[in-house]
């Protein structure tokens, strides 16, 4: 593994653990088996890592929404399946995720990223309604800008209540209900099905 | 306005100031107008005042929460509307929400806020059910379970991206697709028509 990514999942280990406050550069150094200089010349203040966690968290999550799904319906919900594995796996995109809600001081960094995650989803469902999986009154901008915000909170409400263990059916219920929304009704089970497959029967 | 709210107001604007970690006791009992040792007779630590906040941020919330509204689903699309319109304005419910999340002490009295919350609202989806206004698939445990989540972080995105600029419109649209996907089809103008009595027409 590359020194910087090491790096990286040391600091993203010790946010999840301690929280940022509590977080020193000396125990990241630690964790990440390298000097504070090695990690000084990466990374030259606390804040630095914590954005280059937040960085790292939205290229890995990014990474895992697909344009050469099946259908673009597919592609959402598998998307949805893929982030919330990470989230139960990886500590740099829980911890990430995590620092990005929490603190003022990143908020200008998690706008810009909310906005790219926002246009990617939009984008998606423009593609499903432009091949008639999905018929709404609502527009592709409305949904992407509804259906992020709402994977968030559910993720989120899922890691407070019971530490992730919901999380897999909590996405799912939260699919059936976009989907039931904007399928066209004629096709409704199709769309359905694709939460069937990727999350496995209602509970 | 009673001294113990005095506090409370006082933390709750100093927490969302310079946040948790960096809250002092000193702060907080001088923005109260209060003396140190009249803070610790209330509230003995700086975690006492926060779970405190969380408490009267959960007051004051659930207290919109009205079971007198004409329907179940205009009660459901009120009590957001209300809890919006407080996110806006008190910064104990701003204050007590961001806590309630960011930080894993307080994870054990949010999650039992969080139960609160999702049963009350499938109380009201139960009742819209069984008025004949929603007809779904889903269960109404399993409508509270996801759009108490849904709820959190469509206002959270909305901190994050727009300062709470675009909360209403945010909440509208939410509520369009959770109501559409549950509303019955032959009567699916009511629910919606809901939406826009509470926030004004789609943007």
């Amino acid at each position: 593994m590359e020194r910087r990514t090491q790096i990286l999942e040391a600091a993203a280990r010790e946010f999840e653990r301690v929280g940022y406050a509590a977080t020193t550069v000396a125990a990241v150094a630690r964790g990440a088996g390298v000097s504070q200089g090695a990690l000084y010349f990466h990374f030259p203040t606390k804040l630095a890592l914590a954005l280059g966690v937040i960085d790292e968290q939205n290229v890995r999550t990014f990474d895992v929404v697909s344009l050469h799904d099946t259908s673009p319906t597919q592609a959402l919900v598998a998307a949805s399946r893929g982030i919330a594995g990470m989230l139960l796996t990886d500590p740099v995109v829980s911890a990430g995720i995590r620092l990005s809600l929490e603190r003022g001081e990143f908020a200008a960094a998690t706008a810009a990223f909310y906005d790219r995650w926002i246009g990617g989803i939009s984008d998606l469902f423009r593609l499903a309604v432009a091949s008639g999986e999905l018929r709404t009154d609502l527009t592709p901008e409305q949904l992407g800008a509804t259906v992020v915000p709402m994977f968030t909170g559910v993720q989120l409400v899922s890691a407070v209540r019971t530490g992730r263990q919901d999380l897999f059916p909590a996405v799912a219920t939260m699919w059936r209900v976009v989907l039931t929304a904007v399928a066209d009704p004629r096709h409704r089970p199709r769309p359905l099905g694709v939460v069937e497959d990727a999350f496995g029967t209602a509970d």
